[in-house]
């Protein structure tokens, strides 16, 4: 099942994709259902949602909507750096040292953007950056989360975009603040619910801009599986329903092409996930 | 004003301490306010609130509650590295490099924990240790906050232990594993309005373990001062109300003792902070 937030007709929703339909979920939904996580977490909800049939009156054409960030306050937004060996490779070039554990960091949850929205290019960064990710979302929560449990623990997948600020990024090995300027979160376009990805690691995963490719991979390059990254941070932290990870970035990002080819305003930069769905944000000057 | 969640009874509440009293301001708040934060953001109420005096009928003695974490889900907890000029020199001897900007990291809100609750020595964790540090709630959000203003934008002030787990914390220049486990950020004991702080940046900071004194230093003695830090944050993101930041420790961490002294299981760590109070925690072997 793909759950989308939507906007339509001065109205946000939650909606399920039927092919190039969304069925509107409104009437079956408590109040205060935020976002797709919330609903993720109403098994009964969701089952009655499986068996809707799209028709004119429950449903609209997915190109008359905007499609809104499916998540838009989860708990925890955890970012796992250097997790593709393609990406280890043009970072051991670059003279980076390769980690000989996990890296994680946060992206702020006030960076979170939809998945065709605007992204900045903010007046106080000069190199901007891309970086094609696949996302998770924890639907059952826990600690300590064995490696062979781990898929068990996950509602949803989807397309993110880690915009990186690297000039920032470079200030502080901390990281986060390169990483959570406002904008630089864009995700979706919708989850896709666990049952629909048999094996996360297998993935084609790309990344264009202006329709040039530049990166193209596959999720089975990972370091560290998606069932290994929630172990390890479940070894520290209770994981808990609608936190999100997002999983690393493979080769091709914009300080490792020679020369360094970063962002610049007017840019348009499109993820791509196979069995996911893609985003897409224009670059723009950021409002004063 | 001190604002304090708290348990009584049975029952969760948010009240004023006056004296060794807490004024119940349950029948006050709007239904679903969880924490501190969420009545900071009430004027109305706190006007009110300023104006009760405790009587039997309206109020509990201190000692008879247990006080809670002010605030439980802030939409960040941002934490800063390396800010005190006596805690640098201590870094320096071990040969730390010492940063040239801003250093931010992120706890985890899952481990936010209450002001005399038990800090679990995780399994997983080797090398356990203590930061005293002055916590901030933001009041008033915005972006891009001058330096001028930028006390404007908080609501009040807390005591916070930043406990770190040294090895982890030494696996990833992140930081935000080794600083997140369960129960690793103890805050409290309350929160008190910024008007009773008339100067954050000359407030004694100390802390204790089984009463002997390991840190003991003013907030005068911080790198960047509050405001230069939300000026800096506030260049890249939204600050939120209700969002927290921790401001750095001064010298005196058990890492850079010599030889280094790490906490010990039925260790208790006291936090006091000038004007705001104190907080204490006893360690204690994680639950498997």
């Amino acid at each position: 099942m793909k759950l989308a937030r939507y906007r339509h007709n001065g109205t946000t929703s939650i909606g399920r994709v039927e092919g190039d339909r969304l069925i509107d979920l409104a009437a079956l939904l408590p109040e205060g259902a935020a976002d797709v996580a919330a609903v993720l977490a109403l098994p009964e909800i969701l089952a009655t949602a499986a068996k809707l049939q799209a028709s004119p009156q429950n449903s609209v054409a997915l190109d008359q909507v905007r499609l809104l960030a499916p998540i838009v306050r989860p708990g925890k937004f955890m970012c796992m750096g250097m997790n593709y060996k393609d990406h280890e490779e043009e970072a051991r070039r670059l003279g980076v040292a390769i980690p000989t554990s996990q890296v994680w960091f946060s992206k702020q949850i006030t960076c979170i953007n939809g998945p065709f929205d605007d992204v900045h290019f903010p007046q106080a960064v000069e190199r901007l950056d891309y970086e094609a990710e696949m996302g998770v979302v924890i639907g059952k929560g826990g600690r300590r989360i064995s490696e062979a449990d781990a898929l068990n623990h996950i509602a949803g997948y989807f397309v993110a975009n880690d915009v990186s600020a690297r000039d920032w990024q470079a200030k502080s090995p901390t990281w986060t603040l390169g990483k959570s300027f406002d904008t630089h979160g864009p995700i979706g376009p919708w989850i896709v619910t666990a049952d629909e990805i048999a094996n996360p690691q297998e993935l084609t995963i790309s990344l264009s801009v202006n329709g040039q490719r530049r990166q193209n991979s596959s999720t089975e390059l990972m370091t560290y599986s998606v069932a290994r990254q929630i172990a390890y941070l479940s070894e520290v932290m209770t994981l808990e329903p609608g936190d999100i990870l997002i999983t690393g970035t493979p080769a091709g990002v914009g300080i490792a092409m020679d020369p360094p080819t970063y962002l610049q305003v007017g840019d348009v930069v499109r993820v791509e996930i196979e069995g996911i769905g893609h985003i897409e944000n224009t670059i723009v000057a950021e409002p004063r």
